[in-house]
């Protein structure tokens, strides 16, 4: 990097490390935060005039859509595209809504003249395979696909001419996150439609065919690596000298860029080269010098972080980890592991639920335990071992109270001070029940089939195998908050990625460990390992 | 280039020059000539066992083809397109086209379910616009969205998986290039919905967005130059040296490339830079040492050539010219002027079937002239001025009899020995008629309100204007067959391209200077210039 470019990203605001704002969330204020006026405050003490100024550039963006859409097909396209993205962005976000309910309206299909099609198309014989005239038959293809043409809505137009224009899929992304902004405020139908179409097209631009990987380095320019520091969704990037580390010796970062969305990567991975899978993060972010890269036998993956918010709900990462894997394999033989050392970032959320239903269950439980009949009309779980609950009320003291030791834990877990973490005597009474309840987490808990857990559901779908589960991997604030500082180790062997990804993905099968596989009680193991 | 390379491409086998092989025609076998195995040639003796082991291959890849697209989504599917591909090459055509015709068949869309969605659509209202439940909108929308998806055929999924599968794209070009050359032999109505639905879909893939422009150059691979040699349409390259001049001083040559086909440009342009728009291709082709590039005012696009059979009908070429432009503009503000010096390909073939319909009414015309009534059932026009007809009548000598002018000129003109040529009284008498017709060609003769002559259309929607037509320009035997050795030059103004590009499209009007315009009498230059 020259000097001109280091003195860029040294004024370059690195990213705050408060903790709600770590996660780059699609649906957060963050698009804002990246782009200059793109959704100015709404000004408290507006007069007339202003109103009036803003209802007539609503106006003018409206026309030029209008114009985006209609237009016959020439080079003065270009022109009124601009004209459109710009004026987009200099719309407060009540008139962005208010557009972008216009399009998903007025710009929608057109109703009559499906069902005009759909007459014609059902006035016609199936063909039955067998000899048929030839003009029927060509009569009949056209009709149907008339009629596939006429169930697209108008606004693909938009959408496809936005692609082909420069910059223009950019555009798209942080139309999506406004969007998918509107859609958390209200649940509005059209809208929705008009989402999951434009999602559905964002897919198929942003194949994994029409994605590069690059290796990113200290090499790139200030504006590429200011934007890792930004984007860095699971390890906050907190100085320049962290950022020069993790682009440094022993370390590698891959990113996936599209040709139109040029000096930004659509998602990064940060890899470490290690002689042994990490277990905690920290010895991956700051550990002493890191070993001689010719030593390494390990590669892990300790970060994956999508840019674009608008991408929500679009797996880049699909074959991400395989590609990495086979450039690390080639340029580094000696590399045989290959491991994640990954967040769990639903488990908390997941257990203090649990813990408060069950606890209010055991608590019924006893009402009606003590009633005439003997018999409950719910069915608890404890979700402690006998041991594990006994040695928790020995060692709560007077740090949290409660009826039975999942109401204790769930008193200890709740509060965001964190207190338990600095207590030996409660870190190792959590310690059993939390692993094995983080592993029952991981294996058992599903929905439609699927690890509950993103992270898990993401790794497993590419093939990989549940290998470790670490305890205090993650004494971050971010950590104990989401998985009570407990991270995992996810495998991936090249020799069995396909074959787990098949029987994860048909049977919803996850491959672990013998070590992890033992957290679990024997009566449960049915659907793991 | 290094020593290797250079070896390498001194023994490619440089294009052979048989004219009728000049263009890369996407209907033609050259695709097998390019793929080895591609089109293996049928064997004419094959016994039993032959027969059973085609059988047997057949069923093979057709299985192959089955998995690749019912299979679900994971990783092993990589190893099943391989397959898939693999075997196809491997077939031999016939089994080729009984295999589309399987996939066009078999893999078409469910009926029986857009029946079903059909009638559920129907069922419901449609939206007025009013208020209206959220969970109807909901639903109608979310049977919309089935209907749409019912409506495409399963055979999407074969291409959508190729498409993001390493050489895929490449693989679906072959495929459509087959399925081309099957439907000039016969009409298969199944067969051309599949096709128009593989063209949309590569239109989509291979939007200018997803296109890199790259400057060619002699430093480039020799497996990209032996393409250049092999793919190049217009003009073909004779030798090493040709070929070197055309990447060297005063010579530019830009290629479109796409991510997923790596090596090949899918269309390429070749420049050539001049103090004055060149009149014949000879000057340029085989000029004397080149102007140092600094004197030069003209760049000159002198031939562009598509190398994809299976991309017929795709316009890939329709931001190149504007984006070469901006480059060359970019690179050397000393040049002003853009111009072309086009082939009019179909030029003799309009102009010979026009003179003898002609010269037939013609003589039907003097039938009745002579009987008794004096009215002509029929209107013939002459196309020729009564001073070209006198003139031509004069110097035909023993060449070639006729009725009257326009069948001494069909006469004239249709030997493929072009003797015309050779003859310095014949080039005086057919120069006047041939310029004036090949301008009405060129500006007046549509079809569905745009230019009858392709390359004229491809320009002219490009935001180019006539400039001038050259007599004796392409003197190539290739040059005399399409147009009678006439070349045409576009000129692309860079302030008025969109301009241009917009009446072209919207009333089909064709800009012209002032010397084009002259050949046309004054009578019919209602609808140009």
């Amino acid at each position: 990097m020259n000097k001109k470019a280091l003195a860029i990203l040294m004024r370059a605001r690195m990213r705050p490390t408060d903790p709600t704002k770590l996660v780059f969330s699609p649906l957060s204020n963050d698009v804002s935060q990246m782009l200059p006026n793109s959704r100015p405050n709404i000004e408290h003490h507006e007069d007339e005039n202003e109103k009036l100024n803003k209802q007539r550039s609503f106006e003018i963006v409206r026309e030029s859509m209008y114009s985006a859409i209609s237009m016959n097909k020439t080079q003065v396209l270009d022109t009124v595209l601009n004209d459109f993205s710009e004026g987009y962005f200099s719309l407060s976000f009540e008139n962005r809504t208010k557009l972008l309910l216009t399009l998903a309206k007025d710009y929608d299909l057109n109703r009559t003249q499906v069902r005009e099609l759909i007459k014609q198309y059902l006035g016609i014989q199936l063909p039955n395979g067998g000899v048929e005239d030839e003009a029927f038959l060509s009569t009949f293809y056209r009709i149907e696909r008339n009629l596939r043409h006429s169930l697209k809505p108008v606004y693909e137009i938009l959408f496809e001419r936005l692609n082909t224009h420069p910059g223009g899929l950019k555009f798209l992304t942080i139309l999506r996150a406004d969007i998918l902004s509107i859609l958390t405020e209200e649940n509005i139908p059209s809208l929705r439609a008009l989402d999951s179409y434009l999602k559905e097209k964002l897919s198929t631009w942003l194949s994994p065919a029409a994605l590069e990987l690059h290796q990113i380095t200290w090499d790139d320019p200030a504006s590429l690596l200011e934007k890792i520091v930004a984007y860095e969704a699971v390890h906050p990037i907190s100085n320049l000298i962290d950022l020069k580390r993790r682009l440094g010796v022993g370390r590698r970062c891959f990113g996936y860029f599209h040709s139109a969305i040029p000096g930004e990567p659509l998602i990064f991975i940060e890899v470490a080269l290690l002689k042994n899978v990490a277990q905690t993060i920290q010895e991956v972010l700051w550990d002493h010098p890191p070993i001689p890269e010719s030593e390494a036998t390990c590669a892990l993956f300790y970060s994956i972080s999508s840019t674009q918010p608008g991408l929500a709900g679009i797996n880049l990462g699909k074959f991400l980890i395989k590609r990495v894997i086979t450039l690390v394999k080639r340029d580094m033989p000696h590399i045989s592991v290959f491991a994640t050392l990954s967040p769990i970032p639903g488990f908390m959320q997941w257990l203090l639920s649990k813990l408060a239903s069950q606890s209010k269950l055991a608590q019924a439980e006893d009402v009606s335990d003590s009633s005439t009949d003997g018999f409950g009309l719910t069915f608890y779980e404890n979700l402690l071992e006998p041991e594990e609950e006994k040695a928790l009320i020995d060692s709560s003291g007077d740090l949290a109270a409660g009826k039975n030791g999942m109401e204790i834990m769930l008193n200890l877990l709740t509060p965001t001070t964190h207190e338990w973490a600095n207590s030996a005597k409660l870190l190792s009474a959590l310690r059993p029940p939390l692993l094995r309840l983080c592993a029952r987490y991981l294996l058992q808990e599903k929905k439609r089939g699927k690890a509950l857990d993103s992270v898990a559901n993401f790794h497993l779908q590419n093939g990989a195998m549940v290998q470790r589960i670490n305890w205090m991997a993650d004494r971050s604030e971010k950590g104990l908050c989401q998985s009570a500082g407990i991270m995992v180790n996810y495998v991936y062997r090249p020799e069995n990625i396909e074959e787990y990804a098949q029987s994860y993905f048909s049977t919803g099968h996850i491959h672990c460990s013998y070590v992890v596989q033992r957290y679990l009680s024997s009566t449960d193991m049915s659907s793991t390992c």
